[in-house]
This record gives structure tokens, sequence and C-alpha cells, in this order.
């Protein structure tokens, strides 16, 4: 993430990023003039900055058009993101993104990627709204493909998902290292990677502490804030009162807030709470923020397109690649040690 | 909205939607047999379903794929129903609906309009992520457009938009029919359609019930959960404390509902709490849960398409419409009589 992007070097030369994406490609006509492109291309040459387009010697059969084919990314509020990191990577290389959007409807999903390939789209990344394992489409089998958010059956097709298992880990770390040792954990119940890896993840970091992992401060539910209110009321009221609660999700979180305060709890100084996902509408309007850990949607977003353009450039010669992402810790005010201490 | 979808056709007919789409069209081929065609056409008929593209004798110049430019409604969490409906529209009557997404990037999205109008689509519905007021593009002169959630400076281009000052009056009339008489209204600092509006709602629903107007009891703030908690921290501290608090979006509701805890009062029986949006995220997650007015995104999305297709059809003979949405009332748990009746 810290590479240079086009937007440093439109900064660097005080043109728009629209000019550099001219000044650096052909792909749309000679719109600036001589001297302009060649002080926009020293500057992106003295930053570093080098679009893979540029080494292609394959431009003109190109349509530089990416098809985005989603499930509901662009209709539900999880995971938008996604799509402003594809789209943001697909700008700064020269191409536009065209997103179809599914409404996880087969039927219309077909008809969709038709649509893209009869438009001749380059490529497409097919996206699902959450971490999935999927049946890749048959559609798909004659065009350069990445998976957003999902596997496959193929493994002949790139694909990047987040670190379920990591994620868990570095969450009850957070709690473990504020001196928790009595650690809740609110997990979901539906059957998808997210709810096995962050079970694994909360198990291995507890025995990385040597904590024994108690079964009874596992509680499951329906990942929504009701679920988490009444799975975290259940945990409080236990004998064994877990000082911290991790949450499958931030709505999860949400409902812990209300348990905590329909108890008369205070977080974090009664009650440390953690959530995933860093769904901002929820974490940081809750009141203390929520400390939770960012599912990477704009990240994943970005590396999908950009492999894509990597795999369409190298002309199908490249190894596909499974990408695994790091989810990273979002500090904000529920994690504070533990009363006892 | 209780018309007769395809959806209805689909399940009388006991076949697929796409079955249904494509013995009522021939855009797509010849995909279902003799008989099958009938039986769907008699059961349409039957059933009163009639897209108007059957009408149309203008079948075969279309290239049957519509085009959404969208500001940041794909990537954030406010809007997203208005693709979802849009989609749907655009679906029953046997288009696709393709979607861009601008980044609010005024370059990339010239540019993405062009894309579109290089890819032939029969129109475009240029949607913004919450109701303003623009300057049309200049590249949409050529082809039909819809404004969505926006009107513009030329008012020769349809648009629709949800009636702010409206929605304002059914939240205050819903708080005055449950008895209140001191409403304090928390509102939105930006200046935007929504945040003259809804005053205007406010101050007219008060009106309408013979109470003053007292301008102590309007706070603003951003309109988001903070702003929304420390402008009800303020209102609630006033010698004239209000019973019920309408606020400019669920967001600052849900700041309401922290101020009130932070006060020790529960809602709806200490304090009644009335938003506007119906984000079911916050709405539906607060706990109680949040009565609502909804800002009608799916049904205007669904207008917008509707609107477009029927300009298409008319090969521009039509006058514009310039269409104002109501916004229906969400009951939960957050409103009820103050404590003194």
């Amino acid at each position: 993430m810290a590479k240079v992007g086009i937007r440093d070097v439109a900064k660097a030369a005080q043109v728009s990023v629209t000019t550099v994406s001219h000044a650096l490609s052909d792909a749309h006509g000679s719109r600036v003039n001589a001297a302009t492109r060649d002080h926009v291309r020293a500057v992106a040459e003295e930053l570093g900055y080098a679009p893979n387009r540029l080494a292609s010697g394959l431009r003109n059969q190109r349509s530089y058009l990416l098809g985005m084919v989603n499930d509901q990314i662009a209709t539900t509020p999880f995971a938008g993101e996604m799509i402003l990191g594809a789209q943001d990577a697909a700008y700064e290389r020269g191409w536009l993104l065209m997103m179809l959007d599914t409404a996880s409807d087969p039927e219309l999903e077909k008809k969709q990627i038709n649509t893209l390939l009869q438009h001749q789209v380059d490529g497409i990344v097919y996206a699902k709204m959450y971490h999935q394992r999927i049946a890749t489409p048959t559609e798909l089998a004659g065009v350069p493909t990445v998976l957003l958010d999902a596997t496959s059956d193929l493994g002949s097709i790139s694909s990047v998902v987040p670190d379920e298992v990591a994620a868990a880990r570095t969450a009850v770390r957070t709690l473990i290292d504020a001196g928790h040792r009595t650690i809740g954990f609110i997990n979901n119940i539906d059957d998808i990677p997210a709810t096995h890896g962050r079970f694994q993840g909360y198990v291995e970091a507890l025995g990385e502490a040597g904590i024994d992992f108690d079964p009874a401060l596992v509680a499951t539910a329906e990942s929504r804030a009701e679920g988490g209110r009444i799975a975290a009321q259940h945990l409080l009221s236990l004998p064994t009162r877990p000082t911290a609660l991790f949450c499958f999700s931030d709505r999860m979180a949400m409902g812990a807030y209300q348990a905590a305060g329909s108890l008369g709890m205070t977080i974090p100084h009664d009650l440390s709470v953690i959530g995933i996902d860093n769904l901002e509408l929820i974490a940081e309007g809750l009141w203390p923020g929520l400390t939770t850990v960012a599912l990477p949607h704009y990240g994943m977003g970005r590396w999908a397109v950009t492999q894509l353009l990597d795999e369409i450039e190298a002309s199908g010669d490249e190894e596909p690649v499974h990408m695994i992402f790091d989810c990273p810790l979002v500090q904000r005010g529920s994690v504070a040690p533990p009363l006892h201490i």
C-alpha cells in the first residue's frame, strides 16, 4: 500500500490524475501535449511509478475494460470498499471497471457474465460480499478471472480472502495483552469459513497464552446486534464471568454493548469488547468507539484487480496466486485492563 | 409496488424468471420452446402482466443495456437499495444494468460516461448517494437520462428525489400523535436539500398541531452518532427538556440513544426518539429498535429505471417527470407517550 500511486505522481507533477493516466498510456488517445507528457513521465520515473502496462507490448488488443461481478456488495452495507479498491487499482493502470450486481440470482449472474464477455472485457473480478468457498461459474472458463473474497474448487483461478484465523488471533491477543484471562467468544452460527476460522484463532490464541479453553465461554447466535446482545447477556451472567468479549462481528459487538448497558456495566471499565469487521457505521458510531480487527476490503479489492491485470498482461503464463490477506487491528476505546488487575 | 411483477408470472407459470423474460421478449433469441412460450404468455396475460416493451415496435435498435453512473452508492453503506430497485426494474423488462462508480471524481465520471456511450447503452441512470441539486454532466446531453436522488438545473431531464418536507412532517406528527408537545430537533449542518426540507417539515408539523416553534429546541451537528450524542446531551439538559427527539438521521438517533443512556434515561419510557433513513444496520441494531421514516431507496431506484425505459420506448416524445417520493414510517420501539401523560 505504501507503493507510489498515480495520485502521488499527479501531485508531484501538479497535474490531474487523468492527465497522468493519459501521459503514461496511449490507450485513450493523445489527449496531452508532448511537453506535459514528458514532464509527467519524468516525474513518474523519478518517483519510481511504473504501471505494468507500460511494460506490456500488447496494448492494442485490449478493451481496457474490466468486469466486476458482485453478488450483493453494491447493495448491502458490508464490503463496498472492495469495489473502491478494485476501481482505484484499475483506474491507476488505465482500465475502467464495469460492475454488474447479480442479487445472488444464478440465472441473472449467467446472463450478466455473458453480457460482460460480449462487451469484450479483458478480465473479470468475481466478488462475494463475505468470504466463502464457491463453485466457479462455467461462463468464466474462457476469460482471465480473479476471485475476490472467495476461494474455489478450481485451483487454477487466483483468489484473495482474509486470514480468518489470524484475525481472531489478533483480536484475542489484544485482549490477553491488556491483561484478560477470562475471555468470552460470541461466534456466528453460519457454516462459513469465518465461523470456523475465527473459532480456531480464538482457541489458538488462548493456547499460546497458556489459558485453558473453556467451552462454556463460547456462545453462538445470528451475527446481528440482537444475537450479540442475547449471547453477551448469557456469558455475563455465568459464575465465571468473562472480563472481555471477543465478538464475531461488529454487529454482535453492538449487541454486547447493549447487554453491558442493561447490566449496568461500563465499557471498557467493567468489560472490554473487541469485534471483527471495522464496519465504520457501527465501530465509529458506538460509544466508546469499538476496537476491532478490520476486514481489509479495500486492500483485497486492489489486490484482485492488480493480480488480474498482471495475469492479463502475462497472457496466461503466470501461475495462479491464492492470497490470504492480513487483517489489521483498529484501536478505538473498547479495550482496557480488567478491573481486578 | 403491488403491481404484478415478473416473479409473480414465473411462480404462476411454474418456470424461472429467465424463462418468463425469454418467453415475453425476443431480445435474447428464441431460447424457449413454443409450448412454454405460449403457456407463459397466457399466464402473463391472465395476471395482467404487460411489460411495456411488448408494446414497443423498436426492439431491434436496442442494446438492452442501461448504464448506471453512481457517485459512491456502491461503496458506502447508505443507499445501496437504489441499485437493487434499479436493477430489478431493468431485469423485469429484459434489460441489464451496468454500473460504474465515479468515486465522486469528475474526470473519472466523464470517462465512465463516455465508456458507457461507446458501449451503446440505451439510457443512463445518473445517481447520487444522497439527495442533492446538481449540474448535469454535459456528456449526458445525447442519451436518455434519469436523475436518481438528484434534481438538476435542466428541467428537461426526469428526476426522482424523496419528499424531505413530508418525511419530517411524518416523523414529527408521529411524536405529536403519541402525545408529545416538547419535541427537540437534532438537525444536520450540511447545506443540502435534506437539511432545509426537514427543518421546514418540523416547523410545519408543529404549527399544524398548534405548538409554538422554539428555536432553543433545535440543535445542529454533523450527521454522525457523535454529533447526535452531543446535540442530544445539550437538548436534554435544557430547562424545557424535550420529551421526544426528532433526529435528522438514524446515525444521529444512535447518538441520541447514547446520550439518553448516559443520563440514565430509558427509551422509549423516559424519552422518545425518531430518525430518518431506515438504515437497517442501525435502526434494527439499536435496542429498542428505532422508529424511523424510510428513505425509499428501493422504490426510487425502480422508478428511475421504469421512467427511463418509458422514455426510451417513447423515443423522446414524453414530457420529463419530476417525481417526489413519499417516505413511509417504519415503526419499531422508540416512540411512546411522554411520562407526564
